[in-house]
């Protein structure tokens, strides 16, 4: 999951890092003793967009654009604005177009909602409340965190009511003997691994959009990001999950123990499951010990085969250390290099891939390294390198990385496909693409976590075309799916590929998922035309 | 998930370890070219029970100690035997009360069946006609791997068809690249660890069973063991799972893909549901490389607060080489010493500790370890240690807490507890068992995996007493739901806890799983009396 932020707020330039540009790493702000539940919040407050910037990708009505029919969901009248009052303060009630338009567009300026109430709730009660009366009253809810998405799952197809997280970012508790924090879904990424950085701990999951993605919407998508390598994904790491169903019953599976065996593992259904089955308000997480030792290698390769034996290297020789295996083509270091000017430390080459090492010793960690480099390189595996371990080195190295997406933006508009891909056929698909889409498009560009064989496919141009899209859809998929491969490896289905899931999935499976669905929201209230195809 | 395996064969006695015990580890015949689909076994085959002990522990039918209700299913009739003997060879059918008695039986002798036939299939499409006929005749079928569970979920409460994967051993791929295997359930765990491991890979579980467990069953319990704290629990390290339903449709969620978000993660359903919602019948699985050096150290601490220390210690200090941190009190390791002459390399202490090193340097890890111990040995936190590096001494030193369990059997009955702690509370429930039991018992003692917060707790009489047994239950499930504790980590519920599920979960979240039962099994075939309370 990528994420830019274009907004400009001082000085400040708020990177797609999630880091201020300065180098700047924490805004995390605790404003209580870390030992009792304690609030953790942003200063300044992460934006998605710069005004401007809105203005320029206000797009077409996601019902217009996909001609969606709108489900018989009530709409919201006074009466409910009434409830909504009587429940939460003023200041917890966003209404009007104006104040709605950044919770009813996606930040890459792709999908556009129409609701007409936001709401804040403070309290995992409090949003038992507000789906139990909408439940009851037939109103179509959707979750949203930070907003970062982008598959269009966290804003409205029409006119939703939006149940946003941003003011349920309490920690409740951060046990130091086994490393689990448990808190609240609001607690924006980045500011929550600052938080348990003071225990010497950090949170195992790590994304561009860390500096305004929730913790709740982490969960509910699946994020996998840049150290799933290392740390696994949250089926894995997340311990505890507290949930609200659609009929506003409090879902309780919050435990903070690292193994627990009683009966269905009833979490799972909420992680990845986008907001459909339930409305994550509580997580528990098992956090590693945060690493003594961090070193970044900046490389670049001649060809892909090199990549996938370099790749195969790192792991032998970097073994334990390993906690990020990153890759990038030379079309998407270009694209950063032309649109955000910034500068690759090594010259041109058709592939570069970015190594990351994390360890508790410093010098065994350099010394592993310099012989995987020294052997790489000595061998012609790797025709360039550079190793960089001062912070603000690894942060502009990172930025290469990290502010692709952003860097594509300013080409207009940007078709995104998240892939899993069997390591063989990893970069075929790129090439393949680039020859069918020919001279229609600006750029056909393939970066992504080799590591874990997840592909960014990303191809641009000028403004939508109906035609583009089309010339693009279904083939990618096909193609994915000829290789047994995944049409969404970590952002998820959301409103825009749920018609193609069965690239992906069995008929069998996509029946199952409709029937818990139907069972656990029998009136599909909760993020409707999300995830699962109309039966 | 501990196992003991009496078994003799020749002149080898085949120990808890799942280990030869003159020290040859391993008894993979791979019979194929690895590249292909291949079979593997393990020779000679794992034997369960030795047979004089075997009848020494022939308990009481389940059905008469725990005064259970047979459900209303079909008995199995002439007809339907008839219908198996068309499906399958005959020496896949096994009838007869002695030929089934070790299928009726835990190994423990502790919960007895009445089944009069047992199927084995060898292919996913076999277990599907299976399920398919004995669903339309209403018939109970008990789903069985290697038979090692501690909670009676793996045999029948009354008359249930078993249907034992056990043939269904076939690798049907390795991922070199990715480091993914993909095979049938059937597989024994030691036997796919060997058979990965000739491509530098590792299997991320380890438990004593492993020489007869079945890699099907690992996933459907959600199995724990020995390397967790490193490598992760199987919801994340299972990256694909084929089930079949009770209807006897396929539900093929195998992915080999690391990261795969396309809709509800389905097979996330079938690990840890113990056989209730679907019989796994292939998984696919995310191998670490193999370690190139490995280290145990064995430690004598005087205080439970030294054990804490020491793992808090280890934890930072050997951070990402830590593959192993477990606990065992005297009293365990006394039992060991004096019922199977097992020798501790280190004097008499309150409490031992065993770490575990696993990495890709040995000069770093033996230069992380040694520092590790000298600075616990220096300040006087751990009281004795010695280091092994050679493979015998390993295996010995691991012997003394892999055969803790069949050292317990050897004093008659055995009260089997597996619960999650808070760190601070660990130890405090066996002080407090052993002085409620008073001198009615003869051992109450506690091991396990503390680095995970899982404490073995296991309690020993002469022979079965009832009045014992209601001493102990309810109050150590009140004791560990009071610290918000799970009352089971990694061994299941199975036939045994089903009753006492609400101390680690809510009521809401039992009937969400009963609801999803019924969905997913409307008749209640599929291993019934297991996992849930009776509504």
């Amino acid at each position: 999951m990528q994420v830019i932020m274009l907004g400009v707020r001082g000085r400040r330039v708020f990177s797609a890092l999630g880091r201020w540009e300065n180098g700047v790493t924490a805004m995390a702000v605790v404003t209580a003793a870390p030992s009792s539940p304690c609030h953790i919040s942003t200063s300044p407050p992460p934006c998605h967009f710069h005004t401007s910037a809105r203005q320029s990708y206000k797009c077409e009505l996601t019902s217009k654009r996909y001609a969606v029919q709108r489900g018989g969901f009530s709409q919201v009248c006074e009466a409910d604005v009434k409830f909504f009052n009587d429940l939460l303060e003023p200041h917890r009630i966003v209404v009007g177009e104006a104040e709605l338009a950044g919770h009813n567009t996606d930040w890459l300026g792709t999908v556009r909602g129409a609701s007409s109430v936001l709401l804040k709730p403070k309290t995992t009660q409090e949003v038992s409340t507000i789906l139990a009366y909408c439940s009851e009253h037939n109103l179509a809810v959707c979750p949203q965190g930070g907003n970062t998405g982008l598959v269009g799952g966290s804003v409205p197809v029409f006119d939703e009511v939006i149940v946003c997280t941003s003011l349920m970012n309490q920690v409740e508790s951060v046990d130091t003997w086994s490393g689990v924090v448990t808190c609240q879904a609001g607690c924006v990424l980045e500011a929550l691994d600052q938080h348990v950085a003071q225990f010497g701990l950090m949170i195992p999951l790590d994304l561009g959009a860390k500096g305004s993605c929730h913790i709740g919407g982490n969960v509910s998508t699946n994020a996998g990001g840049l150290r799933l390598l290392r740390y696994g994904n949250l089926h894995g790491s997340i311990l505890g999950v507290e949930a609200v169903l659609a009929s506003g019953e409090v879902m309780d599976c919050i435990s903070a123990m690292k193994k627990d065996n009683t009966g269905y593992d009833l979490k799972h259904l909420f992680i990845g499951s986008e907001g459909t089955l339930g409305l994550v308000t509580k997580v528990a997480i098992s956090c590693p010990p945060r690493p003594a030792a961090v070193n970044l290698a900046f490389l670049g390769l001649v060809t892909f085969e090199d990549v996938l034996n370099t790749y195969k290297a790192a792991k032998s020789q970097l073994g334990e250390i390993l906690s990020s295996c990153e890759f990038i083509d030379r079309s998407s270091l270009e694209c950063v290099e032309t649109n955000l000017k910034l500068k690759a430390p090594i010259d041109e080459y058709p592939f570069y891939m970015l190594l990351e090492t994390s360890g508790s010793n410093t010098s065994h960690d350099e010394e592993k390294l310099n012989n995987f480099l020294e052997s790489t390189l000595g061998s012609g595996l790797v025709a360039n390198g550079t190793v960089a371990t001062e912070p603000s080195r690894m942060l502009s190295i990172w930025a290469l990385r990290e502010r692709i997406a952003e860097a594509l933006i300013h080409e207009g508009y940007t078709y995104k496909y998240d892939i899993s891909l069997p390591l063989p056929e990893f970069y075929k698909v790129v090439e393949d693409m680039r020859q069918h889409l020919g001279p229609s498009i600006i750029r056909c560009c393939g970066y992504g976590h080799i590591g874990d064989g997840n592909l960014h496919l990303n191809i641009t141009s000028k403004e939508f075309e109906k035609e583009i899209l089309n010339r693009i859809e279904p083939t990618v998929y096909e193609w994915t799916s000829r290789v047994n491969g995944s049409i969404s490896a970590e952002h998820g289905v959301g409103f825009k590929k749920r018609n193609y899931i069965h690239y992906s999935k069995t008929a069998g499976a996509i029946k199952l998922m409709q029937q818990m669905k139907k069972l656990m929201d029998p009136k599909g209230i909760l993020n409707p035309y999300k995830v699962l195809p109309d039966e």
